[in-house]
């Protein structure tokens, strides 16, 4: 089942441009703090706030390294984003008239009858 | 190329729960603020909040229809969403060592020739 928590923590991390960019950044190899602050003219302090916003998301894994603070994408970080959209655009492409699919993806939800669409 | 300004909209409205069940809900099929509003126990007022937000994300289409307003989904609405998060896949899954990519991505950065995808 989907995490609600996880899908907020993970989408609200994608909503920050700066945070898609050390994404992305990471998706070529680890890297430091320093290394990833040094190209964007931001102040360590800043920058580690967003790694642990990262981190917080499950995005990123991080790990002291003598003095440094190594940083990784952590393992298929975005599969429940993924799957989320995915889902969500094969239910709206075939137009589903149930929303059993709904009920599927929020079982907390109940009593799926009669949605009244 | 992919627009930032629209992806922040778009991940910052998929990261509010709410906002997620009012898109999966239109996946059935549009519905008024009311329709929508009826399942949830939300004011009126709140949802229109939702609404608004997912309507200027460029998710959500709605138009007066007589004293209700009628909301639909957009057109093709994560298709930024899903091709940032796609690219990133992939680009995570080979290990780059380039940044060609990134700059693909992030086009104002600089020289986007030969992108290496």
């Amino acid at each position: 089942m989907v995490q609600q928590e996880t899908l907020n923590r993970v989408f609200a991390s994608l909503a920050d441009p700066t945070r898609r960019d050390i994404l992305v950044r990471l998706g070529a190899g680890p890297a430091t703090i320093s290394e990833l602050t040094e190209p964007t003219g931001m102040s360590l302090t800043g920058m580690k706030k967003h790694v642990q916003a990262l981190e917080n998301a499950g995005l990123v894994v991080t790990r002291k390294v003598g003095r440094s603070r190594q940083c990784r994408l952590a393992d298929a970080p975005l599969d429940d984003a993924m799957a989320w959209i995915g889902f969500y655009q094969r239910l709206w492409a075939r137009r589903l008239d149930g929303l059993d699919a709904y009920f599927t993806l929020r079982p907390d939800r109940t009593d799926p009858k009669d949605p009244d669409t």
